[in-house]
């Protein structure tokens, strides 16, 4: 039985003893290692391969596009290879929204954020190595821009993509997710990106931006992409659970695989 | 009971009372609501994102690549998250295409275009706000063109996009529409912009044009992005209603959702 | 009952009297002119918006990415809405390998040969105004490749296009063709431009080549872009026909809308 | 019955005599045949447009996104008309990693490694003709990589791909494959060329290596673009049967055709 703490927003799941030993939780938190570590490998190394190609020259539309296309397809892949196994979260603000909605318990937030950290770490290291040192750049906020500004495309857009995973892949009015799922949630961050890359990056993931930044040590405005992903995501959470959703089960139960 | 008037295409759903208090159509209207400010964040803001990186550059291959797919991934997204709640037209001319082949009562579809035309206007709001206040730019006619040219340009693009929309998801002989519909919607945009994108902007959607519009307040020749879409988009829905469809069935109540 | 000419490859059916009058050719043929219209007015016009975003300027890595999304893209589209009415087939090289293979009568031939040439024809007088009268240019074979590698090139590549048009559509050992074939036929499309469009333009379309060469009335090589591709898709199909296809049944009955 | 070798990860098969004079392995092979030469076609086809649209000039963000739509549209459509007949494997990295996991035989795998390698060198040798007789560059490590940064890339880059063949197209656990795996399969590659191809090339793929180097006759680092692929294709072999799949079942007699 999972203990359950009282939120504005209903119940919220803080843990169950038994999880702890419970082997899908490492399967599922694994499953997430290796997602994040294919999403960032790819998406932070099209990013190193653009700055070889220009000489670190400064971004260009072509740039933006392979950024998108690498952090879309990437994650489209990182979603389906394990949304039969953890749920295709692949990002700890989706794991956060399906926390705050009820949907999985703190102790399953806190194995799937250990994975997604570690993934996104392992693949910079591996990335380091592979391109001979080049520099695992962190994410910026562009001149021009504030990191106030920075924080509400983040938000926006993050908004957009936790809605989009809570439309298509928790929803329980939905039937077999299938592809809609993937595929909805790897374009609409490519999408973003083709907006908001060319201004703060368009992280809308801490861990996609925890990777380079730690293996980089360049934390400047780091919190931005925490506190974006997750204020933009937990609202997308609220928003989506207490608009469409009818529930008449209990959502642990009925979506604990999400 | 839906009052009925006649037209020459067959019978129009002109308003149901019982549907002013139905809370289905404000939460549809509130998904059309955030399926339009996700496709105009993503695609206005690759417009904004083009002209930072390029200092207002004048629009390469590169930039009409970006537009047409930030366009083309948001609204496929659009479509794919507000299909089973709205039917997910994102766009008032398929709105209004739906209605003239009678699939739609009057009231859904004001109830629609307040929720689109809000959504573009919210997204533009954030968008001035997060590139620390660019400017929204307005569709407009490249030079090289007459008005009449983009009129005519709108006009078949819609056709295209809206003769899809019936193909793949109004279409009563089409059995479930999983991925098929939202993917065809968003690629046949993506596809005509690249096509008009460097003469009118390729528009094919007056919300889409509203926002920009009225957040930069630059109106000239906007009523090209309401006449073509709206005359493109109905008569696509003639046609693919008079010759494709036979109907055994009342559509209102058979397709009531689309 | 079809009559039957006796071919080395099997009987092909050479019309049956009570099509003549059949309204499902006529719809069929109208669903093909929609498709390919759709197809060339968004192939064709990005070709027409490079040339003016570069002042006529040669191509460049972006312009082939420009020509290969549009037209796979449209063409993934021209096959989801006609794929239900007139089987999808969008190219008067995939009428003629599904005519090879016996799965459609000569009379069918016909009237999709028809309807796809007139498709072409008036997307390019709608691009010819819509763009104030620029020119729809024809395809060519580039300096340094002669018009023997040209027709290697588009047998080649069609070869690939029909071949996967059999292998996902026509193939009954499949089950519900759905998004696969659609997909497949419009990315094989775009992959091959990415490679051809360099070369000879990469048509792999009879119907597609037609309208510009006619608009504009620029024949010069014109034959290469009808033989490479019936060549390569008649090729395509009694390979697949024969080797992967082990019919208990009769083709024309089985397959009639392919 | 198989013969069955013991090794650290469970039973590998070694061969089974009456499968010698199988046709459905001739099959499987020419169908790996065709659709390694539509994947080498395009995907080395496009690197040789863009040596010609740039006089042979250095590699651009353009022109590694034609090449990743290149490679992974191909792809996706190459496993797509393959999958049914063959697994769709596409790939003798993947044709490894299957017959490491005792999915198939070692006699299928060497029936499958002879047509993927034949259809790579006829590509190859159409292109040279089709072309004009262009070299068809063998892939290379980039200056400022060595070696053995190449080495880790491409058994980085092969974990990813075949972790998803095995995710969506292996696992028992999932339900009928369909458009999933092949999309999968093909935007995971785009995604890595995106990243690796300014490294390395990003092959991925020996049979993809092999049918250049062959042609241009350019052995240089060739080792790298087998050993890399073999390695990394493996460990995601083993890897995923040990960790996600719990078979109750022998997985050569129910996944026997992958």
């Amino acid at each position: 039985m999972p203990a359950w703490g009282q939120t504005p927003f209903g119940r919220i799941a803080v843990g169950r003893t038994e999880e702890i030993y419970h082997v899908g939780t490492f399967k599922a938190a694994l499953a997430e290692f290796v997602s994040v570590l294919i999403l960032v490998f790819a998406g932070e190394g099209s990013g190193m391969a653009f700055n070889k190609l220009t000489d670190d020259g400064s971004t260009t539309p072509a740039g933006v596009i392979m950024a998108a296309l690498a952090h879309g397809f990437a994650l489209f892949v990182g979603v389906a290879v394990s949304a039969n196994i953890s749920g295709g979260h692949v990002n700890p603000a989706v794991t956060f929204g399906a926390f705050i909605g009820g949907n999985i318990t703190l102790f399953r937030l806190i194995a799937y954020w250990i994975g997604q950290l570690l993934g996104a770490t392992v693949a910079c290291l591996l990335l380091k190595f592979s391109t001979h040192g080049l520099t695992t750049s962190a994410f910026a906020v562009s001149s021009g821009v504030s990191v106030w500004n920075a924080f509400v495309f983040e938000i926006v857009m993050t908004f957009g993509l936790v809605y989009t995973v809570y439309a298509t892949a928790i929803d329980p009015n939905k039937g077999n997710v299938g592809i809609l799922a993937p595929l909805s949630i790897g374009l609409v961050l490519a999408a973003n990106i083709l907006a908001g890359g060319a201004f703060d990056g368009a992280s809308m993931n801490p861990a996609v931006s925890f990777g380079p930044a730690l293996v980089s040590w360049d934390w400047k405005n780091h919190w931005v992409y925490w506190a974006g992903p997750l204020i933009g995501g937990g609202i997308a959470g609220i928003v989506y659970e207490s608009v469409f959703i009818s529930r008449t089960h209990d959502p642990l139960i009925s979506s604990s695989e999400i």
